[in-house]
């Protein structure tokens, strides 16, 4: 009997965080008896008095928020980081009760100021201003005194804790690497110095092989037709990771070549990532024609090679998560529980079953309007 | 001004996963707004005829189970993983999409014929009978050839996408070493070679320290005033640990001596084992007075000492995770999301305050019952 990765259940490496993924692809046959989620039939209005994000409404903290024309920023009025120095710590009881004192902040960035537009539903000049959103306050928090990481993110869906469908996501700052971040950056320094790279592939900083270089090259030039890759542009590639986790995970990628952090990408390069997250998040719309939740994080350099960055930090390379809950339809949704929690993620769909689902929705949203069908 | 944990943001590292966690201890006082959860308020009858776990049922594989009068094992009708040996995986396109095939088995432990006795609800010699199932499937499994890993582990409640309210558990036994147990077994193994070591605390083997042996020493030595101990008896210590990251977390230790796993208990820390379990999900039910959700999850030395034992694993240290969903009430909990998939854990509830909570807790159970009362 041959191993077969549709049927067999087998292990797959994420070399980004140095974690497995076991892959069980003969149980996605399995009966759903769990409990599911509520359906949201109700089409948000385009500006509703109560939300605290809406143009010239009145935030928890007191604040009334300006009539914003396109993205706003501001301080979290309950930001779970707070701006320094902080004072010393106290010697602990012993060395396993160490405390690490943290600061930094935490930014909300509004992406419109319609209540009910969210990403899939912008015009590509407005998801181009939301870019350059996150790339000046990626600019501004990484030149901070202290600051040693800035994390982009948005929560989208009430599945996720989102408690505000006005479409915006978070930027937290802060004076230590998080332990993803600071693991991937690991591992991508230690592949700098001893990965495999294909002759073709792009490198990264001194010619040295670059993790995600060689990773995005390789899906890109393995075809579409029954590999991993959702989407792809001049630039940017969109895949179902080898190692994916949540069943309609993506990972963005620049493919051309090793790009750090959103500030060094070209005009074109910031023109072909808006139009990669508006297909993107259409796509997951129209997979079970729902407002499809997710956590999406950015991944780069820690902070600006102008800020306190450090030596080797420029084999960062630029991508994207996408981390979606739902599973099956619109109301299943997966539970990261039990065996997961305890011992090692498991998924029952492949990559690339999720990946081919993906390719085959459309890049118009299935709600439809003039604006989307115009400018995609 | 000095540093107070209780009010400044600072990181916890947590030495068995080597990874940190935020702690916002200044933001308690939020406001929720996310969603909530369904109250579960109709209590299950004792036998259901629609339940595939009730003794004489049939289950959704087409067999019938026994009438059961204590415990049930048998092998799950849709197991992630499946029986060996498994096919060798072809040499893979590039390094990076290698597969590792994986067998072994799951199964499914039913912890008593009624379909509503929950742990908290049973009595102390039916849990006694748990524990007993628990080791003998250890040495079973752990035995057959090429089982490299056994995980027993219990999901209750629908939050945790358990889709049977009947109380049962399951085994997961693979031909690999799962990613979180092998992080904790290295640093077990670490730590054995240059970690701290208290005069006072028990040693792990070749007189070397143990960081659990160390850990848990130190917890029940600061006394429990303002500490993170909830419970102790002769045995054992059940604590939030110091780097929880689920508001409520526990961890379920043995404190006087180097336990590796299960079939080393003796006679009176398996006596008081069933006791501490069933004090810990008591405690937890009466918390927000309601059935508790939470992944359960043993950790010991991967296989028995007789098994396909590796040298070294005798520096694993028995212990139980319970992590429980539920943050401040019945239907509020927490969504590891964001910031956290992204980057870092994150709580705002300290470890601390957790602890005082349960600690002030009853041990008897808030609906009462006279078996409840007259055994504990
Ligand atoms: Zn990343
Ligand atoms: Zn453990």
């Amino acid at each position: 009997m041959a191993f077969d990765p549709t049927s067999h259940p087998h292990r797959r490496f994420n070399p980004l965080v140095d974690e497995h993924v076991l892959v069980s692809p003969h149980r996605t046959k399995r009966p759903w008896l769990g409990q599911t989620e509520a359906l949201q039939t109700v089409i948000p209005p385009e500006y509703d008095p109560t939300c605290y994000l809406c143009p010239g409404n009145v935030r928890s903290g007191g604040q009334k928020n300006p009539n914003y024309k396109h993205t706003f920023t501001f301080v979290n009025d309950f930001s779970a980081i707070l701006s320094g120095p902080s004072p010393e710590a106290p010697p602990p009881p012993h060395p396993m009760l160490t405390v690490q004192p943290v600061h930094g902040a935490c930014d909300v960035i509004i992406f419109h100021p319609h209540h009910n537009s969210t990403l899939p539903q912008l015009d590509l000049s407005d998801i181009e201003r939301v870019i350059n959103e996150w790339t000046r306050i990626y600019l501004e928090r990484g030149a901070q005194d202290g600051i040693k990481y800035v994390q982009i993110f948005e929560n989208k869906g009430s599945m996720m804790g989102c408690s505000n469908a006005h479409p915006h996501g978070q930027v937290w700052s802060l004076s230590e690497v998080p332990t993803i971040p600071a693991k991937e950056l690991a591992s991508l320094k230690r592949y700098s110095l001893g990965g495999h790279a294909s002759p073709e592939a792009p490198r990264g900083p001194q010619g040295r092989p670059c993790l995600l270089c060689e990773y995005a090259h390789t899906e890109v030039n393995l075809g579409q037709k029954d590999g991993r890759v959702v989407l792809q542009n001049e630039h940017w590639v969109a895949l179902v990771p080898w190692w994916a986790v949540w069943p309609f995970e993506i990972l963005l990628v620049p493919f051309h070549r090793h790009i750090t952090s959103l500030d060094c990408l070209t005009d074109a390069e910031r023109k072909t990532l808006a139009k990669m997250l508006s297909q993107i998040t259409t796509r997951y719309d129209n997979l079970f024609q729902c407002s499809f939740a997710y956590s999406m994080g950015i991944h780069q350099r820690p902070v600006p090679a102008s800020g306190a960055s450090e030596h080797g930090d420029e084999v960062a390379h630029l991508h994207i998560h996408f981390n979606p809950p739902l599973l099956r339809s619109a109301t299943v949704k997966k539970f990261l529980v039990g065996f997961e929690l305890m011992a090692e993620p498991q998924r029952d769909l492949t990559p690339e079953q999720a990946a081919e689902r993906l390719r085959n929705c459309s890049n118009h949203h299935y709600l439809g309007s003039d604006i989307t069908a115009q400018t995609k």
